[in-house]
């Protein structure tokens, strides 16, 4: 599996790729590669014939306080596991090439950035949504496949991609789980020992609250229960856990209409966060 | 000449002649066709094989106190001079096209689209950073053209396209005249007959400051000296007179650093800017 780190050569792979046919699938990575990651690739494979894993841990959607520095970075076994999954380009460019001297320009989805997610972590969203649109503006694929584990930057990510005109197929893959249900996640490394026991019950918590809410229950007084029996249970915070409507992500319009339950939440130093389909 | 108000059928125009190994060069204009127009698809056409004009008054760039439902529309004159001119196809989109409902993505251009005409007009550089940078991924061409006379917006799209890697050259076509030095400006209509004959004071303004200060001499109190004459012969106010470093558009570094005037200013109803390199 071949490794690029300039945009330059990663466009000239592609272009060599055009020239026999082929289609080019996109899977965007931090790396802290797990099984999330490669169910991304697999499916990039199933709509693409040549797929390229990105590696890049984006400074622009950390702020301050947050774990760049901190956050799992082994080049190599990424790159090992990327290719046993069925990728065939590794891009995985330093940091200057994807923000040279001088680069200024950000890319913001309005509105869809700044709620849940936003509120909380205020540069994430428009840090995903510029560095992403670089990226398919590098590669021009034919597909890029993100994971619905982070639902509203997936729909950040859709809404950009639409907004610019970039002629990519935007797919989500759904969220790949622990035995308990927790969502696979890089992050889920911070939970101690004692914690990782605790951390399926958001899983549960959003799964009890997606039946009753198709069954027609009002979620507003099933978020509140939820948030107090995860408080209970050890967690040291509920950012939020909420229904919203499954495209904007405002407010829920009730029976019929496509929902989506979505929690960020605390255990220990590990911000856990999860979705599912009402 | 031919005529299309999709972007998918842009793309197939662009399509076929890629197949033949064309070269594309794309000149966005907002129509009120003159001759600075018609130099910019000369000047395409001499970097590409196949140019495209686009015609699209672009509401996101202007505020709700300017002259959007009063600018000149006229797109059978226009065509016909962009067809003399030399462009092969005229994408000339609705508004819906373009900014389809739930459109919410800002292309932002930070520090560059604040000062100078920034400061005046605050919603006008983004949203010509938005429009152009879909316009430049709907085309994909190999080049496009932009006038110098709007200098700063120049600037704005070489960083924006740079930033997002979009892999056309960002071209600087030559300010075209009047006889008495007057920019040519589809807004130069908005001059009364009376208002006129004064229009070229503000290009001498700006070239007597530009030989000076290419001789070393300080520009601020040229600058300030000419503000007040052109105060004295009938301008109504000066938005902004004054030197800058060509590139960055901040402070002037000097002799022997690249150094640009810059001035808007208003005579009657109309709103004058010129750019002068020193």
């Amino acid at each position: 599996m071949r490794v690029v780190r300039s945009i330059n050569d990663m466009r000239n792979v592609i272009a060599d790729w055009r020239r026999t046919g082929a289609t080019v699938g996109l899977v965007p990575t931090m790396g802290g590669v797990h099984a999330g990651h490669l169910s991304l690739i697999r499916v990039a494979g199933e709509h693409s014939d040549q797929v390229i894993a990105t590696l890049f841990v984006n400074p622009s959607q950390f702020s301050l306080d947050e774990d760049f520095d901190a956050y799992p970075r082994d080049e190599d076994k990424d790159l090992q596991m990327f290719g046993e999954a069925g990728a065939s380009l590794l891009f995985a460019p330093p940091i200057e090439e994807i923000y040279p001297n001088g680069h200024v320009t950000k890319v913001h989805v309005e509105g869809l950035s700044s709620l849940l997610e936003g509120k909380f972590r205020p540069q994430y969203l428009t840090g995903v949504s510029t560095v992403v649109s670089k990226l398919l503006i590098q590669a021009m694929a034919d597909v890029a496949v993100f994971g619905e584990k982070d639902y509203q930057q997936l729909q950040v990510i859709r809404r950009m991609a639409r907004d610019l005109d970039i002629p990519t197929v935007i797919l989500g893959a759904p969220t790949i789980r622990e035995y308990d249900g927790l969502a696979m996640s890089s992050r889920n490394r911070y939970l101690s020992a004692a914690e990782r026991p605790h951390a399926g019950r958001l899983f549960s918590a959003i799964s009890d609250i997606a039946r009753a809410t198709a069954e027609g229950a009002d979620p507003i007084p099933l978020c509140n229960a939820a948030e107090r029996r995860l408080i209970e249970s050890g967690f040291r915070q509920v950012d939020y856990i909420t229904v919203r409507d499954a495209n904007t992500l405002e407010q829920y319009r009730g029976p019929g209409t496509p929902g989506r339950v979505l929690a960020a939440a605390w255990l220990g130093k590990a911000r856990l966060i999860d979705n599912l389909d009402v």
